[in-house]
């Protein structure tokens, strides 16, 4: 297997666009080509995410691309898997480099819904859930993370000031993060006092639909990377649970999320206590406390206690979301797997907010979760020059 | 790079169904899970081919279908391609294997569309052309492939008896494949009386809306493979033309068919005349005859001409779609790219109708075609035992 590297990142600002769902996966491509001090050209292989894109009448979408970027000839392909489709199209390209069969990827994911109701945005996404058995009975995904928060209370103890600590901290993090979808510190009194959208996850538990792109290039080793930094992909794994909750014994984590983790620990020969930097899932204030449990940086039941303690904080045992997460810096459905990785690379280059940017970076980790962990991403990355 | 094999297949009825997607998706797959033999525990990885699932409300369906086999740890995503989903999903899988990340793997592609009125599917079917530039203004695929087919009328002298010969072999294939969507033979007389949709290609000419699905199980040379007979992917190549007709010199033929072809046949270290059958995207008439000049079975301008002279029956020097093709076997959008694999693997192993069976089927090609040619899948495959 061929060695894989980040070789250059691009992002566009995450929140409400009146721009083209199309060019806004433009813009972020040609952001990261640049990044990479690449032309059009070399790239042999264009991996593009979306989920929505009937929303807006244009799906097939890499053709589009590519024919903007001046290389009509490259193959391209949309990949969905509902929240972590660009960390699913991530693993492919890894796949391809890997293998050796191309040496230069763009790997690309957007999302564009802002033209649409909350309550139509709400109804897309529970079509990620079992629709037969979830959705289409009333149970969209502030319901179901709501039951999974509701079970990690009564079993552990966590409390709503726990859940608290966590979007406190994200909207902090987003304050510094100028692409960021809401740049506003908050404090515990705001967080209690929001409206509860599903008992007992109230607004300011819950991430926003967002538009926004996020790209990045990938190469691998028979390519001559020019760059003077270097950031290796050590290890990509995908995993998967039971689609419906109805069909697990236990609410209180992500079955797949574990497995995926400790695959990528295991082909990594790496620990979660070598892991200098993580962004995890938190399209609910409770899911960033389960992915921290789930992957191993505390254990079971102690994710919420970590979190009120202040061990999360961009200069805390392990920074969490530095990012802002998907609380604050956004969530445009297919963008966000690839912006967790592009927070890490761009930690890891120093060149974020010192507010927020993480003291030593080498070894990060990206936990990118699909609808309640139907799917699951685990990426590490570690700085190698 | 290890060597792949096709391990079993599956596909249901081609037509209208009253059954959900994800019923039909699950349906396809255990018949290729019996087909080859194995149990679902020994699958490592599921890739989903579906485009409009959003008419259903139901995305992210791997999951779903990983749940219902008792397997719901093991990863899979859903891809995209416009018309060649299946193929672009059929390919991923290939990296994988080939690569050695995977030893088995499930590929199923499925499509639902048929409680939606007929114009509302042509809404969605232009959603993968360039939507701004093509579909908003009412260029739906049908005026799409009557631009390629008049620009190849002028150009080469292609006539309407031309792309009729195409529709009447398809249908009488079709007529003795049991799961094929239409099952009726047509004449020259029917064909040129019936009804224009965008001229020159009459309702005879065009493919039909289908619902179906169709799956296969992949297999590298690691997996200890049981059965008798054994059919190799000796390659797989995607490749892509400039989006939009109007970026294009010329329309008379699809730019990434040609690449993908060539290098195919590269890969493989063989011609168009070693080929002893293949399935071709017959979306409409004029397709088949591009397509069929494209890979090099006849030289341009000559393929409507070697259709009305019977070359490519099933017993005539190049079969093309003994399946009965996406005219007459039908198009289920994601579910088209396997079943043209599943249709060569079946001749194969000498299992079709007599009056569709091809006598010596040694390596069979299938050519599948995005929108119009902003991708395309060449697939060559080869019985090896």
């Amino acid at each position: 297997m061929k060695k894989v590297y980040v070789a250059g990142v691009g992002m566009t600002n995450f929140g409400k666009s009146n721009k083209l769902g199309r060019e806004l996966a433009l813009e972020a491509s040609i952001m990261a080509i640049n990044d990479a001090g690449i032309k059009p050209r070399e790239i042999e292989a264009t991996y593009v995410s979306n989920a929505f894109g009937i929303a807006e009448n244009q799906v097939h979408v890499g053709p589009l691309i590519n024919s903007s970027l001046g290389i009509p000839e490259v193959p391209s392909l949309t990949i969905e898997s509902a929240c972590s489709g660009s960390s699913a199209a991530f693993h492919e390209a890894y796949v391809a480099l890997s293998s050796g069969i191309h040496k230069v990827a763009l790997v690309v994911g957007y999302e564009k819904l802002s033209m649409n109701p909350t309550s139509e945005n709400t109804r897309y996404f529970a079509m990620a859930s079992d629709y037969w058995f979830e959705g289409l009975n009333g149970v969209t995904f502030p319901g179901l993370y709501a039951l999974m928060a509701t079970a990690h209370m009564k079993k552990y103890g966590t409390t709503e000031e726990m859940l608290g600590s966590v979007s406190i901290k994200n909207h902090r993090n987003g304050y510094y993060n100028p692409k960021a979808h809401f740049r506003k510190m908050i404090d515990m009194e705001t967080y209690l006092n929001s409206p509860v959208v599903a008992y007992p996850l109230k607004l300011y538990d819950s991430c926003p639909f967002s538009d926004g792109a996020s790209a990045l290039i990938l190469v691998n080793e028979d390519f001559n990377e020019r760059k003077s930094e270097l950031v290796q992909v050590l290890s990509s794994v995908r995993s998967g649970s039971m689609a419906a909750l109805q069909d697990r014994n236990d609410f209180t984590g992500i079955p797949g999320a574990k497995i995926a983790a400790e695959k990528a620990f295991r082909n990594s020969k790496l620990s979660p206590s070598d892991i200098s930097l993580a962004e995890v899932h938190d399209c609910f204030t409770i899911a960033e406390i389960m992915a921290i449990e789930d992957i191993g940086f505390f254990k079971k039941g102690e994710g919420g206690k970590a979190e009120l303690e202040g061990l999360t904080q961009y200069d805390g045992k392990i920074p969490i979301n530095t990012s802002g997460g998907l609380k604050a810096k956004g969530h445009p459905v297919s963008a966000t797997g690839i912006a967790q990785i592009l927070e890490i690379y761009e930690q890891m280059l120093y060149r974020v907010d010192k507010n927020r940017q993480v003291s030593k970076p080498e070894i990060g980790l990206a936990h990118n979760v699909g609808a309640t962990g139907g799917s699951v991403s685990i990426t590490i990355l570690k700085r190698v020059r």
